[in-house]
């Protein structure tokens, strides 16, 4: 197709260091079966004694090539070197196109530079240095007493955490112990980056870390991990928002469910059908393709769930109760001007027939809101999806990766 | 979209009558937890003592709409009625939108003449009735001795059968008893229409049904089964080419697996994984993306699978061993080529970017080959599925259904 890919034409390096390297931090990887050379190396990490610089690239991820894990280790050590750090304490994370090598000498050379543009302040350069088909960074930051946390994330595409997906980094000032922020951390990732999904797919890359610099005291850890889960779930709703293609962010808030496992089951299924997906993207409230997706969980699992009693709401307004539709005409119409009012922007093909999203900021933060209470139970759950648009087949077909 | 829906604007009542009652029947319907009331019905007909006709409409298919299962008993009874028979010897179908309720009165009142069009003879009448957003008709058959099996099939989207989709009709005149005929075809059905997706939802109406009028005594009952066997995956198959938006058919062989499950599990992850399903819409030979989908699924089911010696190939060509990539250039050509030479039909979208298939048949049998040796067992299977193109997106979010 005649049109310049959207992809990162040039890798981008980007580092972190903290002034002092620290013990207080945690890490969450994927659970492809097939992870990154990063993947592997950041779990061997895990038990270091002390983590004091991340270096990343993206463009290419490292994952299944020859030599990967050297190759990373390669890196990690010149970062180490040059920053007067034991290999160990740096971390090295990729993202990017599966199977090709890191172009290791290239990197090495460019690392004394990156080295000297190290500079306090901002996040959002680092935010910006990791994206790849991402339209605009993602940054999100919290208060906790006289300190605060700071996250930065990636995403867009092959996103399905099983946890994590993506490259997320999350660092705070406040004191906290390494044994805590591991506690806390994967409690706030269940809630919030493993109930999202773009596409289903999930990266063989994903990355959440989280590091301490203990500058604060902390007095009050409840605190500091409600603002964890805080940061860690406005920076999943932002993946999901920017995800390829996504022109609706769909909310499924579910109630009534025998256990979160099932609440956050059926929610996944809905933002992954794929027929309701296009539905929504054409702003067409098909409440039978909602349905079918709870009926095929439901099925596909075998539960022994009663779903007589099952309600389901789009944006307020009930379209299903006691085992039938509740649809009207007038329904109908205010269902399409919820979905209409949702929608992030119109698609518009170019004129070769490739769609390409014209933003590169989120324009508001609204959902299709989709409420659904199993009246089976008293657990609940939230998950965030994304519709199939022409513009994430132009994404993924039109153009070579 | 100023285009016409290429969904019926008008429903076909298609009806189908032995000469006879058969009590040698069987059926297998969706798994999905919300059924169409026709799947209830047909459930409760297998206790029938025979079957006599299958009265089947498109268009709307009586899911969750306000009492259903009246709406198809009222029909089914009408039939009874016109020919003869006892309406639980009736086999009431519907696919089409779910939620809607069926225009009862007017159904029965098309019925005298739809009774008097009964004619022996082709089938093709039924195939080319029963369709929605079907290309074209399916008809498969296969002769056994004296005698003969004839199979047709509707399919093209919301298409995982759980066991299995869709409606399929299977009629054969060869004599084998009913609890014969119900043993073979789960059989039948687990190797065929229960290994491919089109989109991995699953429908609420799938129905698969097999009359036999034992006009023909049956000397082989292992032949009458493969040769079932065979018209079910020969059937499959074509629901898979003319799956919604299809344009390369994607076979996976998987071999050496610990059990079938895996191997059909592993196949449909890979078919059903919406980043390679694109990457193989733009003839993308985009290998990291199906080492990711075999990665997803043996991650998110925590296998206990040693994926070290997994082989894989694409159209006989080495990609991956040893747990690296087997790539080069030429062998990205050729991939390339192999996708080219798999491809159905060129996409092209209309002036306001809607994209239509222009094909009204299947212009040739050929498929993506996908082979996957997991090297950790004695067992396998076969999957079908298709790619993620602008045409599913057009078919599915560009109009209201």
């Amino acid at each position: 197709m005649p049109r310049e890919a959207p992809k990162p034409a040039r890798m981008t390096l980007t580092l972190v260091a903290l002034d002092q390297p620290t013990a207080n931090f945690a890490a969450v990887f994927t659970r492809n079966a097939f992870p990154g050379a990063p993947i592997l190396v950041g779990r061997q990490r895990l038990g270091a004694p002390s983590l004091g610089a991340i270096v990343i690239n993206n463009k290419i991820s490292n994952v299944c090539a020859p030599g990967g894990v050297e190759t990373a280790e390669r890196v990690a050590g010149e970062v180490g070197r040059l920053l007067g750090l034991d290999s160990t304490a740096v971390l090295p994370s990729s993202t990017g196109v599966i199977g090709w090598g890191l172009p290791v000498d290239a990197m090495i050379s460019a690392l004394p530079q990156a080295v000297a543009a190290l500079t306090p302040g901002s996040a959002l350069p680092m935010a910006e240095g990791i994206v790849t088909t991402d339209l605009y960074p993602k940054v999100r930051r919290a208060v906790v007493g006289n300190g605060s946390l700071i996250g930065i994330a990636k995403g867009a595409g092959m996103v399905e955490p099983n946890l994590a997906t993506m490259l997320v980094y999350l660092f705070t000032d406040l004191a906290i112990g390494r044994d805590s922020l591991r506690r806390m951390l994967p409690r706030a990732v269940a809630t919030s980056f493993n109930t999202i999904s773009v596409d289903s797919d999930t990266s063989t890359s994903d990355t959440v870390a989280l590091l301490s610099t203990g500058r604060v005291p902390c007095e009050d850890h409840d605190a500091f991990e409600q603002a964890l889960t805080t940061v860690c779930r406005d920076l999943a709703e932002d993946v999901v928002r920017n995800g390829e293609g996504v022109r609706h962010v769909i909310r499924v808030v579910l109630t009534g469910s025998p256990s979160v496992e099932i609440a956050r089951g059926i929610g996944k299924a809905i933002v992954n059908a794929p027929l309701f997906k296009c539905a929504i993207a054409g702003n067409d409230p098909n409440v039978g393709r909602l349905v079918q997706a709870i009926g095929k969980y439901v099925g596909a699992q075998s539960l022994a769930l009663d779903l007589s009693r099952l309600r389901a709401s789009i944006g307020g307004i009930e379209i299903f109760a006691d085992g039938v539709f509740r649809l009207n005409p007038e329904k109908e119409a205010a269902l399409v001007s919820h979905l209409r009012w949702a929608e992030l922007y119109a698609s518009a093909p170019s004129k070769d027939g490739v769609f390409a999203a014209p933003i590169d900021f989120p324009p508001h933060e609204r959902c299709v809101q989709i409420e659904i209470d199993l009246g089976a139970g008293p657990h609940g759950a939230t998950v965030h999806g994304g519709d199939l648009t022409h513009e994430y087949v132009s994404e993924n077909a039109d153009y070579r990766s």
